[in-house]
């Protein structure tokens, strides 16, 4: 298999685009990775995405992108895993071009949650969860979530204030993004006071519904200089690791609900493939979709024992902050760059590929040269982890 | 890149199952398939699907499968290209085999169209056409292709009687094969007095609404004895090619609407790949959803000139029977066996293996040692072309 470089990457700005259809945002997106990368007509199209026939009434995304960008003719597809469809897409990019059979290939994460023309997107979001067994009980994908961070409280005894880190620390580094959704710092008081949504999660526990489309050029590391390869100056990152696993789908089937056990998989397969440990890692965009998610991704990939990952919040989050131990969400994170869920695999690395350039701006990781990232579908059913690392 | 082989297939009976969920019928052909190749624990998993979460409320099929056949952990996502989907798996776990990250791995088709509890089907099936330019307009799939075929019919100056053969084959062929949906055949004035659909596609043009899953195992086609690589007695299925290609979305955009170019273009792909001619081929399982698909297939993949790939239909489709000169459809095709849309791309490759193996039952096509099979996404948008052999 051939080592695998990220050449280019594009995202749109996140927010109600109420402008902007499926077509428009992938279109934005993908030509500014293709610049970025100095290239002008790949091979192939994978798109993550999970919603557009439910709330676009669209699927067959495939052509309807390349066609929309004047790339009709090439192989394109869809891929979805939920809310981590853009991580699944970039799997499939990776396997085309590690394995010889692609050399240049854009993976799209694309997402209109708001402006929904068929069914409403709490509906949407719920076919994550299993239909028959859960959604059908009146479940939310919310309520879902509740139900685990209620969970975790009891088991550890963890008061939710103790929480507030996470959010504070997202809102923190979205400020200092562009591409964000909400660009606002907020405090720990702002955090106990939100709106409840789904006790006990509140409106500052929770990723906002949005729209958005994040974009990557891929390319053997290896592709010496046969005029395709790209005539960016800027550095390849290198994707040292891509892996996937697989967890039970209804909660209640699950050995212990509160471990996230395709993410621990996941995680493992990924170091192991990348040959590094947590410690060696400069910072880690995990899938904060809600607050008690940070804390069990941080003990799913070995960050924090059992029932200690929420004291990665501390101190409104100084661990987690761009200038911590381990940073995290460094761009906003699902909770305030946004999460428009199929997209959201793809803009974890488009952020990583920023740090690990040096171009993060105000958010900047000092001496950022490793990262993971981490993208959840479902309550944890389905987990992509990814290693980068600078040449 | 390694070659590939099919060392498993597995299929459920195609029809309007009740008393099955999506969840059963994966279960039930994946469950076949493993039981054919003599293997029990693959490394992964990718669905061909299309309409799960429009019609069932069901989207994260990776994990709601893996989970349900016992292989949770495994990776597991899926793969949307509208009616092409099937094919689109396929294409994903011939890269994985190929590149040489997993050795054995599913590719499930599954779809099941019938007892909708969400949108319904027709609705559903439009998302494979461009919603905000074709759909928006009043146009039904059905119609779309009807459009098609009356353009045909005017261009070429072809009567619609002259396209009988290719649903007379089909039925001829579906009451011979076991799991098809249509076990009966029909003559020619059936054809002519079936009731119409959209003027001129009457019933008989047309393949049903129905439900199935259809399953593969892949494994590298030089695989040792390392105890994992399938321990039953019949005869590899080698994937010479795996190709795909597609055109504009919207028929009124293409430069011709009657050429079926992205067919064209994944044949041409797929001849080279595989170092063959169409003279070569000994049977062909095309994408005969409707009746002027199967013409416009024979024409843009070589078999026919513009204009007369109906041609193929006369006297009852001789040429194209199971002892004519291109068997195609060879156990239904779409129309008899049934298009359980997303898992039709899949039930085409296990036809061709049936057909290959000499496991074709009484329709058996004498000496059957290449054959392709052709699976369509839209009306022609996406198009995937494999081709397979015997060792």
């Amino acid at each position: 298999m051939r080592d695998v470089s990220i050449i280019g990457i594009g995202q749109t700005p996140v927010g109600e685009l109420w402008d902007k259809s499926l077509r428009h945002l992938a279109h934005d997106a993908i030509m500014a990775a293709l610049r970025d990368a100095g290239v002008k007509r790949p091979d192939a199209l994978y798109i993550g995405n999970m919603l557009s026939g439910q709330l676009a009434e669209q699927e067959h995304l495939g052509p309807l992108v390349a066609d929309f960008i004047g790339l009709h003719g090439i192989e394109a597809f869809k891929i979805e895993a939920a809310c981590g469809s853009g991580a699944a897409a970039l799997r499939v990019g990776h396997m085309a071009v590690a394995g010889g059979l692609h050399d240049l290939v854009i993976v799209c994460g694309l997402e209109k949650m708001t402006d929904a023309t068929g069914a409403d997107t709490t509906a949407g979001l719920a076919m994550a969860a299993d239909q028959e067994y859960e959604v059908t009980h009146g479940l939310s994908f919310v309520a879902l979530n509740a139900l685990l961070m209620r969970r975790y409280m009891y088991e550890y005894g963890v008061k939710h204030e103790e929480f507030a880190g996470f959010s504070v620390n997202a809102h923190r580094n979205g400020a200092g993004n562009p591409h964000a959704m909400f660009r606002h710092p907020i405090s720990a008081t702002a955090y106990h006071r939100a709106a409840m949504i789904a006790d006990p999660i509140n409106l500052m526990d929770s990723s906002p519904i949005c729209d958005g489309a994040a974009a990557l050029i891929l390319a053997p590391s290896d592709r010496g200089t046969d005029g395709r390869g790209g005539e960016s100056s800027r550095p390849d990152v290198r994707v040292l690791a891509s892996a996937s696993a697989t967890d039970r789908l209804a909660i209640h089937d699950r050995r212990d609900p509160l471990f996230l056990e395709a993410a621990y998989l996941s995680s493992q397969k990924a170091y192991a493939q990348a040959r590094v440990a947590p410690a060696d890692l400069d910072l880690f965009e995990l899938h904060d979709a809600f607050s008690i998610m940070s804390a069990l991704s941080l003990e799913a990939t070995g960050f924090a024992r059992r029932g200690e990952g929420v004291r990665w919040a501390r101190d409104d989050g100084a661990r987690i902050a761009r200038d911590g131990e381990l940073p995290i969400s460094t761009m906003g994170g699902l909770k305030a760059r946004g999460h428009p869920v199929g997209a959201t695999g793809v803009y974890q690395i488009v952020e990583l590929v920023q740090q690990l350039r040096g171009e993060a701006g105000v958010n900047q990781v000092q001496n950022a040269r490793l990262g993971m990232a981490q993208n959840i579908g479902g309550s944890g059913a389905t987990v992509f982890t990814h290693i980068l690392a600078t040449e």
